[in-house]
């Protein structure tokens, strides 16, 4: 009982490209990964890079394409534009780019944008796991996506009625590479039940205000009492990860949708958990597979395009 | 009316070397600066260094040198150690360590630590400015010591009863020159008067949970609203040092004593006083100088050296 492929959906980010085979009913057929990411690819080109996964894949010239993540950037390959806030995300395959010159079919999602003059705010890629997230498990009024640049989103049913940003992954990144700490920290992962990750978690959550005095004191931790490196680097992550939940203002008795995969998944689980907050979790790449077909689903239907083939 | 040179004060820290040829009463009789700070010196030898400079003042050889900062750490010429809080810093001097095997006098001033499991922080540099400015204006009780590890010191007296460091201006160099933020923050220096970075210093202060939701928001205003290089990156270094001034507690009518000298001086007393802090300002050479003066006269009556020659 083999199914047709009837879409190809891509989530390209700044460093990674993640493609799926997929048929009319979300079935997945086929799946391509690399780090072939927006930044590595702009100057090979887009569509070269995705041509060569398609024929790898054998798929068939008519099968149309369906894209969100950094591709739709103004560093991009096409600029996909931002619907602002609020937003219902059921809507964001209508007003999809269509890529112009190629011979298959190709649009890019557009990012949601917070137009405040005092907090501005973006995401791109997200607005799709969002709509994933939604239709998987609807109801969920706070969303969690943990990252690089971890958003934070306020739902009332499909529609996104806030979100905030945090650079959390990226500070972790620069802290424990960059800074004096990358003799404190050592390389390699940090374990979700590590109990200097759970501390660094609550202490990061009450004092947000003292974290990069926390810090500071991680440096001072391995110099006084020989504080042991793979300690030190769960402390850090925990310290910026609690006061992410001190900004988004997370409460010891609600309940989070936490869209997360993989080492994160498991960091964020733990670390809500230790708050107190319930999780409903869904699998990131479970969450955008299912935005980009809903939405191209959408995009056909207002764009009198054939559903599937 | 020519002064004798008595002493040979030097700040040795990590990225910069400062050297004064002074008199018994403080006058400053010479001066070297250069960029040998210790990372740059330790394959070279801190003590051909030093020497270089002693030759081209052509410093007798019977003049004493007295050294503080990140010389004394463990990866620099000899450690020094650290006193333990509560210290009194006019006592620095008594404890400082001997460099062993030179042929002139060469002492080396001791850090201080907050020995605490919890959260232990060390200063080597700072406690030597401390008890210069204590000297040159007593009775202060809170002193704001900015720089690459910000330091906020509580005095009783003489005696150091508590401190704490902010990274905040390792954060701004990372921040600034190795996020995404690079794109939207630009070179060269912030104006004090910027309004940008003046409600940076208030947003920063006032919802300090918030800072690293703030620090992604400065990419987003780039995108959606155009916003300038030189103001995101006003904003940047606002942020961090309001988010700063939270984490040290500052109270609208306090007295803070503000040791630091050019750009930072100006930046921490516009945004000090920005948030109502009364500054009594001294600057940080004459603050070290006066700390290293007084630590060997200290050192000098406690191990029975002559105090000048």
């Amino acid at each position: 009982m083999s199914k047709t492929p009837a879409l190809v959906a891509v989530d390209w980010g700044t460093s990674s490209f993640r493609l799926w085979l997929m048929s009319a009913d979300g079935t997945v057929l086929a799946e391509h990964r690399s780090h072939e990411g927006m930044s590595e690819v702009a100057e090979r080109g887009f569509e070269p890079v995705l041509e060569t996964h398609l024929a790898a894949l054998s798929a068939a010239d008519h099968l149309p394409v369906v894209i969100c993540g950094m591709a739709g950037s103004r560093q991009g390959w096409v600029e996909a534009g931002y619907i602002d806030t609020p937003a219902d995300v059921t809507t964001i395959g209508e007003t999809a780019t269509i890529v112009p010159g190629t011979a298959r079919r190709i649009i890019i999602i557009p990012g949601l944008a917070v137009r405040s003059e005092a907090e501005p705010d973006v995401m791109r890629g997200e607005e799709t796991q969002l709509l994933g997230a939604h239709l998987e498990m609807p109801g969920g009024e706070r969303y969690c996506m943990p990252g690089t640049h971890s958003k934070w989103v306020s739902m009332d049913g499909a529609t996104v009625t806030a979100f905030e940003t945090f650079m959390t992954g990226e500070l972790f990144s620069v802290i424990s590479g960059k800074t004096i700490l990358r003799h404190s920290t050592g390389d390699g992962s940090v374990d979700a039940n590590d109990p200097a990750f759970l501390t660094g978690v609550r202490d990061g959550w009450n004092q947000p205000a003292k974290t990069t005095h926390h810090l500071f004191s991680i440096r001072a931790g391995q110099l006084l009492h020989d504080h042991q490196a793979s300690d030190n680097r769960a402390r850090l992550s925990g310290l910026l990860i609690g006061a992410e939940f001190a900004g988004a203002g997370i409460s010891g008795d609600e309940q989070v949708g936490l869209v997360a995969s993989g080492a994160l998944q498991r960091l964020y689980h733990a670390a809500l958990t230790e708050c107190g907050v319930k999780v409903r979790g869904i699998e990131a790449d479970v969450a955008v597979r299912r935005g980009l077909l809903e939405s191209w689903q959408r995009f056909s239907n207002t764009n009198g395009d054939r559903q599937d083939q």
